[in-house]
This record gives structure tokens, C-alpha cells and sequence, in this order.
């Protein structure tokens, strides 16, 4: 066999089998319980009104086009349909600044293509979605801490880039019940960011793929509706928002957007027209028509499934984790972030857990650019029915409880 | 408006509109005859198979799991049935070595992205595929001329690449009716090419994204099939082959494929774990359905129109071209390579073309690696039938008849 990794480039050395793509095996497992995945629960797949959108493609005038190369850019009704959503929510744009990807996934892959050149720094937050921290490494950045209480000055964030071999290029967050926490950013924590970045001169990436998913609370302008305003204008401002259909629609059909000022989608445009052409034309019909037809009724039935497992497991966590134990209360999303007592580590309870009590997740560590605070996990309940938590977390807390006491008995007596 | 400039990676300047896809736009305009696409015919797109295929894929048992993420190697009866295919041409491997991309495109943009540290370089052939040059660019290499005479030694390419700051790590070539040439590598280049590779310890990138669109003459086995032959078995090679469904099936969905030896299969799914999880469940699904009912007798339809046209192409050449004008006699494929008189520009050629004649192709410059060349056109016959070649060639030749003159009485008399 030959040796390839001195013919490789230096980046493959960043590519890494990630530990939840490995994890997602487990659910093949019939008799495992699992909070591992954070993939949408199939049953709420609009099917129905995806055979109809296919069946009409088929059946009318486009069909030709459906099947042909098309631009870049992407679908343009596909684009007006975005224009019409964001703009209630405050993102004041036209279709030119509209890019459509292969997922939100392709998006921070783009994105970290264009920005960072290597040993440039990503400021994340602690933690961080794991896809970005993996489309990231493929440009070999550094990563710093995003802190959005305001403790680290600009001044700061450019030493530690500089020491570091390169600048600062982006903040990067999901501001809206975000993987892995299924926490939010206040108005507060994005107006500072805003401020941040415009002192830093960098971009702002925000993730906003669970956007559409409240359930409950007061909505938050998105970064990119706040800087619009502060900048009067979408050209001026310096946020990049990206978004998907795979939470709300499909994301077997791998369409999601960018939004930002022209010049950014202008390279971005370049960059697809290289990378892969374009977007699957039928499949960004097939989105756009699904949407047009019935977009806010499909978001409010996956909402309204979602919102009552998030309950079920609140109250679930509530009854069966032991002390010492805490977790978020997410208004909306996937996820909820648990911490375990300190000194605990998640990726031990894992394996304790499949091979006991047949209760899967995902450990937090990988979640932070650093590796550190091992000591959380993340549950998804959007696959799960209320019995499979209320037994899952029973599980899980009784396990949890058990690992505590056993590292409590091994500590050294002094 | 900001100054994006200076946040942008260094490798942003190297991602520039494609002079191919801006004058696809040409092609709105129905008053040219165009040769300028090189995209498939959308009147042989087998449209009632997919219609059914996807049709299918919604009234059965698949419909979630099309409609889902899904892993990132591809869906493995897609795998499957591209395993028994390229058996047929030789190509002797098993699933594990067969990796799904959103087209060949894709598998460029990643093998550039596996291979390529700035200043390493890529030996492409002189002219060769524009998308590769630009998927490549993105990773900033420096590009040699591959020749496959031999009159280089392994010493020489290395010495060059040495002094752009890097390593050879790859040749890139298209060896079956190549775009934008047509033509096709030879047995004794194609062994020629693997000697050098082996003995440069480099890979191979073989784009046989037209080796299915032979219309006459002697099929000659993929670089691939040789290198398995001589290492006796896939592991062992270093060729790493790229093929399409888009000009056989349909490009619009989005399908391609990566074979190699399974040390670069897990860094390419790694990769694309990293950069768009994966290529569309559904779409991959509908291809494999259409390609095991009928990949075969689609392929003989496209083959016998495309031939014709072919044909069509060369009797206008023959008929129309002034002296001291010659062309490729293509085997397959899509393309005309036509060589004006030495002096002459091809893109001046085809500014007055488009303003006085109506008739549009592709300015060969673009394909060379270095700019050279100018006096080369790339002639498409894939989308033209038999009148409008006729009609447009004549133009064409009358157009470069006058042009040789105007230039001829443009030499400064001394």
C-alpha cells in the first residue's frame, strides 16, 4: 500500500472522524435509546407535499430545467421566497443577496474558504457547533474564545491572533437555541458582538440553521436584522447569515442559503461555480414549491411535536438527575446541554451507558475548540417520544448518580 | 460599504468569474447559434424514467430514509451498481472504494483540497478542463505542463516545483474525448503517465467524466484499469478516478463519483463529513433506480445523436474552415477543438462573432494553464442539430476567412 500522507496536503491532518457521525451508527442499534442523533424526526416530513412538488415538476413545463445545470446562484424563486421570509424578521434584502448551498454544512465550509487563510483565528463560543469547528479545520485557523459578556477587548482577541501567526477574521455563533446548548443570545450579547466587530473590522457568521424552531418566549432580532438597522442597509453591514430547510423541510434534499452584503456573495458565487456548480436544480424547485404551498403550517406542526419533548424532557431531568447535575432550559431548537458533576467525563458515562442501560448521547468535549469540559453532553429529543425519555433519563440519571458515587470511592484518602 | 478585502483569505483573489459561465447567458439569447455550452442536450434527459424513479421512491417504503440525512460515502445500492459498471471497463474494486459527490465537480474542488498546500504543484495537460483549474485554484498550487511524450524527466518537474515553493503532487488529466479538446490519451501515454507517477511518487487524477461517450474506434482501458493491473489490485494504486451522471444521466441532480484505494476514500468522506455531510439522499436514490433500469440503452440514445452531430461538425469544418485553420476529429465526447491561424485571438474572434455573425463558442485561452494559446476555440456539437451546425460553421468560417485578411492587411509594410 502506498504511503499518501506525504503526498496529502498539510490541512488533511485536521480531517478527523467525527465522534458524532460515528455515534449516529448507534441508532441502527433497535434496542438503544438515543439522544445522540439531533436529526429531524422523519414522521414530520412532509411527504406528501414533496411527492406532489416532484409529481408537478414531472408533469409541467419545468421539467427539462429541473434536470439541467442552472446557475450558481441558485433558483431564483427559491431566492424570492427567502427575500418574503427573512424580511419578517427584519433582514431587508434583495435576491442578489441571497446564495443557496447544499446545506447550512456547505455554508460554513464556504465560509471558512473565503475568510480564513491558515494560522488565521475563528473566535467561537465554548462550546461550539461541531460541524463548523470541522468545516473550519480543513483552513487550518486558530481558534479563540468568543466572550460575549464583554471581558476581552479587541486589543486582546488581535494578541492572541497575532502570537498566533495570524488576524482575526470572524465571530462565529448560532444565536438562536444553537447546537449544542439549545441556548440563546439576548439582545444585549448581539448588540455587544455588533460592537465588537465593528471595532475588530472582522465578519460575523451567524448560524441560524434552528431559527424558525421557537416555541415559547419573546423572538430576538437576528444579528443580521440589528446590524441592517445599525448600518441602514444590508450592503453596509459586515454579518452573514445562514440558514436551512433541513429543520423545517427535508434535509435529505441538502438546500439551505446564505444572506449578506454583494460582495461577499459575489465570491461566494465564484467559489460554488469551482467547487461543485451549483445546488441540485429539482431539489431547490421541489423546496421552493413545498415552502411557497405551506411553509408556516409545516414549521408550526414540527414545532408543536418539538416543544412537547423538550417538556417531557425537562420534566424528565427534573425527576431522575441527581444533585450536582444542571441543564439548559432551551425555548426552543433540539437540544439540551447537560453538565454532570464536576470531574465526571461524558465520553466514560457513553460507554457505561450503551453497555448498561442502552442509553445513547453525545459527550460535550468536542463541542469545545480546546477539548475541555468533559464533563457535559448533549441530548436531542426530536426523535424521541415521551416514554423513550421518561425511561432514557431514568436510565441515564440512575447511571449518572452510580458514576458519581464510584469516583467519589476512588479519590485518595488524605 | 466595507473594505471585504483585507478579511478575505489570501486565496479569494485567485477565485475569478468563469469565462464559460458568463457566456452561458449567451445561450438565452435565441437568435445565436450557439457552440458555446458543452452542456448536455435536455431533449435526451431520460425525464419519464426519473419521473418514475422518484415517483416510486414517494409511494414506497424508502420515503423517509430519501427524504433524511443520510452518510456521507453514498448510498450504498448507488455504490453497488457502479461497482458492476466500471467492471466492465476493467476497473476491479469493491464498494468501500466507490465515494459519492454532488458531481465530478465536487470530486475536483476535494482532490484539490487533499493534495494541494499553497505553492505544491499540479501537472494538467496544456489546454485542459477550465473547472479544474478553477476547483484547484481555490488551494493556490502552481500549475506544470504534463507531458506525455516523456521529453520531461521526473528531475525536471521536480526542480520546477521546488522553485514555485512546493512539491508535484498530482497530474490532472481527462483521458477519454477530453474537454475542451476531444481528444483521447493513447494506450502508450496512458502507461507512459502511470511510469512517471510511479516513479515521481505522485497521484493521478483521472476525470472520466465523458469515457462512456465513445461513438467509434477502439476502446482503450481507463488509467485506472492499468494501474490495478500493474499493482495487482486497487489498494496499491495511485490513480484516483472521477466519474458523472451528468452527461449520461442528468446533471441537474447532482451525482458524481471518487474510486480509489480506501486510504483516500476515508480522507474524502472525512472531507465531505466537514463540508456538506452529504450528496442528496433522494437524488442519489432516483439515480441509482434510473442507471439499473436502463443505464445502457440510455447511453446508446445519447451516443447516436451525439455521433451524428459530431459528424455534422466535421463535414462543416471540412467544408466552411479557410486554410491554415485545423481542428480534432473527436472519438466521443462533445467537443471540437479547432486551432485558428497563428496570430488570430479567439476571444476577439468571438466579440465580432456575437455582434455580426450570431454565432458563439469558447475562447480556447481560458484552458491553458499559463494564458497561452490565445488562437484556439472550444466548438460544443452536444445541443445543435444538423442545420445549425451547418449554418453556424458557415458563418464561422467566413467570419475567420475575413479575419486572417484584416489581419494580414494590418502587418506594418516594411
Amino acid at each position: 500500500m502506498l504511503d499518501w500522507e506525504h503526498i496529502f496536503a498539510t490541512r488533511s491532518s485536521r480531517m478527523k472522524a467525527s465522534e458524532i457521525r460515528e455515534l449516529l451508527k448507534l441508532l441502527e442499534q433497535p434496542d438503544i435509546i438515543s439522544f445522540a442523533g439531533g436529526i429531524p424526526d422523519p414522521a414530520l416530513f412532509p411527504a406528501e407535499e414533496f411527492q406532489k412538488a416532484y409529481s408537478d415538476i414531472f408533469a409541467g413545463p419545468q421539467v427539462n430545467a429541473a434536470l439541467q445545470y442552472s446557475v450558481s446562484e441558485g433558483y431564483k424563486p427559491l431566492r424570492d421566497w427567502i427575500v418574503q421570509d427573512v424580511a419578517k424578521i427584519g433582514i431587508d434584502c434583495q435576491p442578489e443577496n441571497v446564495f443557496i448551498t447544499s446545506g447550512s454544512q456547505q455554508a460554513l465550509d464556504y465560509l471558512g474558504k473565503l475568510f480564513l487563510s491558515p494560522k488565521d483565528t475563528a473566535l467561537v463560543t465554548w462550546p461550539t457547533y461541531l460541524g463548523a469547528l470541522s468545516a473550519f479545520n480543513a483552513y487550518e485557523p486558530t481558534y479563540d474564545q468568543l466572550s460575549l459578556n464583554g471581558n476581552r477587548t479587541p486589543e486582546a482577541y488581535r494578541e492572541a491572533a497575532a502570537k498566533s501567526g495570524g488576524a482575526v477574521k470572524f465571530a462565529y455563533l448560532s444565536a438562536d437555541f444553537s447546537n449544542p446548548t439549545g441556548e440563546t443570545i439576548g439582545l444585549e450579547g448581539r448588540e455587544k458582538l455588533l460592537d465588537l466587530a465593528d471595532e475588530m473590522d472582522i465578519a460575523i457568521l451567524e448560524d441560524a440553521a434552528y431559527q424558525h424552531l421557537r416555541f415559547d418566549g419573546q423572538p430576538i432580532p437576528p444579528i443580521m436584522a440589528l446590524d441592517i438597522e445599525r448600518k441602514g442597509g444590508i450592503e453596509n453591514t459586515r454579518t452573514i447569515y445562514s440558514g436551512s430547510f433541513s429543520k423545517t423541510l427535508a434535509p435529505g434534499l441538502r438546500v439551505g442559503f446564505v444572506i449578506a452584503s454583494m460582495p461577499v456573495i459575489r465570491k461566494l458565487v465564484l467559489m460554488k461555480q469551482a467547487a461543485d456548480l451549483h445546488s441540485s436544480t429539482i431539489n431547490q424547485i421541489a423546496i421552493e414549491q413545498v415552502a411557497a404551498r405551506g411553509f408556516d403550517a409545516q414549521v408550526a406542526k414540527i414545532k408543536a411535536a418539538y416543544s412537547e419533548r423538550r417538556d417531557f424532557m425537562l420534566k424528565a431531568l427534573e425527576k431522575y438527575m441527581p444533585k450536582g447535575t444542571s441543564w439548559t432550559k432551551p425555548e426552543g431548537g433540539m437540544f439540551v446541554w447537560v453538565t454532570l458533576p464536576e470531574g465526571m467525563d461524558g465520553a466514560e458515562l457513553l460507554a457505561k451507558s450503551i453497555a448498561t442501560e442502552k442509553v445513547a448521547f453525545v459527550p460535550g468535549r468536542a463541542f469545545y475548540a480546546d477539548g475541555s469540559n468533559a464533563n457535559t453532553l448533549r441530548m436531542s429529543y426530536s426523535c424521541a417520544n415521551g416514554e423513550m425519555i421518561e425511561e432514557g433519563i431514568k436510565r441515564l440519571g440512575r447511571l449518572i448518580a452510580s458514576a458519581s458515587v464510584e469516583e467519589k470511592e476512588a479519590l485518595p484518602i488524605i
